[in-house]
């Protein structure tokens, strides 16, 4: 497509809509007329759009059939409703919401690893990016498991709170505020305290006692990568961070390797920065490096003590950032240039 | 020994000090003379002893022959040249500021899993309390360890900020009130923003990449159970929270099981609490059940996907507790009753 597209973006008042849009006007991604759109009380809202302010209007009553590109985001029953009329309509929709995480005909694409499969969208008009989880871990480690292959993967992720959107923060500052100021604290958003603390968990748990968002992961990681013979164990844990997901990995390889040689190949992947602990730079944090930023951090990269075969390292990333807006923006930067 | 030992305390003042000091009061510790010792301008504070507050006094002027047990905390170099100085008037001595790591022939004991190893005191005069992360962790999976065997274990631990002592609690609150008044934070104690981040390490790097603290773990282990084929991996972080660490563990098991012979095992755990996530019970979180409280809590036990072999588990527990200051006084209590 030689022109610029008109678009539409589903959940424009979500914290990672607003990313999003901010992400377009970063990159200078190409927009004919921005439409943004949401549903209930967010219509009528004000959100910037580099130096513009756009009024949101009701997603509902929108005509999609006048943009060729949708971004859908935010709450996944209002995302599936409304990005489902959007493609009937014609135009193109990529999703942020995972919901359409049950249907495999809407394809899961992260464009460092499997861009072809944007193919997909010909057919059904709607493609995903998946769990934020998923496209940090695979980001980072794809190429390794290509190289050197990889039997078993042990994860523990830990969530920043901004995983649920603008609530969530509210809900942290709120707590830290309150417990400074010896007022008691009431839980919202998260089932327990969440100011200087951990939780054992982020969603429901399903069957086997493995919770809602750890069987996504390895679900996701199934459709991404179907090829791949790979155990997996999952955590997801929420701790009181505002950005900036942190996952620890341990991988079992099919053979020994040598530390440089997985050092040698996180050198070459796009859109990772590999930083060693103890050298001369700090290592990266959540708060130093990972919050606001589109690259994916990795450290802590080592072989287990007398075992050359098992290695583990530590991954940042930003969720709102890469995990999920920057990741869609990408997705849609390949479809403006060859699909649409 | 019948009648109520005259004990010295070095290190009084220190947070694992002030714990030990509450925990005798707690347990109706059979104390004859206490003596609250330490060195510097700790010298002259008052530290609460159930009603009574006691006057901290000079430890390097002591005369160690006068108490039959001497607890040593804190400092790793003052513990050890006044410990050795006790030990060698007679006193017996407990440690828990890790001064003696690199002695073989100080024993590591807690006294759920190795009791007997406290007959070394005889020779030495000192036994020792491993890392508040070997008490916790063998704590709750020994008995699975000897159960069913483990091949295979990954560790993800993180710390409370409690592991700084004092300073680390003050550095915390500090740099969060700091944060929400938006004044400028200057980090002392951690090498980087503690208040809403995580750090990647506790310690420095030593060989192959791991931490001091991580290769304490694997090393404090083969001691405690030499006769145990292990692989492990650990990786040691810091989060900020005030009291309670958590340990995400992933083990390989020699052989399958079933998720519900893992849980009989853990039920009948001494110093266990297991709760089930998901059920009647919130499950346990640092600031609800591990910060102040002497058992260690479980959570999150599973087996892994398509795999009887391997399984998942959370631990929880208060390194000032049965960490640190509650193992010494479990291992004083038996001192008392057969070896003194």
């Amino acid at each position: 497509m030689e022109s610029k597209p008109d678009i539409a973006i589903v959940g424009a008042t979500h914290l990672i809509g607003e990313t999003l849009i901010q992400l377009l006007h970063e990159r200078d991604f190409p927009v004919g007329s921005l439409h943004l759109l949401d549903t209930g009380e967010a219509v009528g809202e004000f959100v910037a759009f580099g130096e513009e302010r756009l009024r949101v209007r009701d997603a509902e009553s929108f005509d999609f059939s006048a943009v060729a590109l949708t971004f859908t985001v935010g709450d996944p029953q209002t995302a599936r409703r409304i990005g489902e009329a959007a493609a009937e309509s014609g135009s193109r929709v990529v999703d942020a919401s995972g919901a359409w995480a049950d249907d495999p005909d809407v394809a899961l694409v992260i464009p460092e690893i499997n861009p072809h499969e944007l193919d997909a969208i010909r057919y059904r008009g709607i493609v995903a990016s998946p769990d934020c989880h998923t496209v940090l871990l695979w980001l980072a480690l794809e190429p390794l498991r290509e190289r050197f292959g990889l039997r078993q993967l042990f994860v523990t992720a830990c969530n920043a709170v901004s995983h649920q959107g603008k609530a969530g923060i509210e809900e942290l500052a709120r707590q830290t505020t309150d417990l400074l100021n010896v007022r008691p604290i009431e839980p919202e958003r998260f089932p327990q305290q969440i100011a200087f603390n951990v939780l054992a968990r982020t969603a429901d748990i399903l069957q086997g006692g493995h919770s809602a968002d750890e069987l996504r992961l390895v679900e996701e990681t199934r459709r991404l990568l179907p090829h791949a013979e790979l155990d997996m164990m999952v955590t997801v844990a929420q701790i009181p961070v505002f950005f900036g997901d942190v996952l620890q990995i341990y991988g079992v390889l099919e053979v020994p390797v040598d530390v440089d040689s997985l050092r040698a190949v996180l050198a070459e992947t796009p859109g990772v920065e590999y930083i060693e602990a103890g050298g001369d730079e700090t290592e990266p944090s959540p708060v130093t490096d990972a919050a606001g930023s589109d690259a994916v951090y990795l450290t802590r990269l080592r072989l287990a003590p007398e075992r050359g075969d098992v290695f583990g390292v530590w991954i940042l990333g930003d969720c709102t950032r890469k995990g999920s807006a920057l990741n869609c923006v990408q997705i849609a930067e390949i479809l403006v240039k060859d699909y649409l």
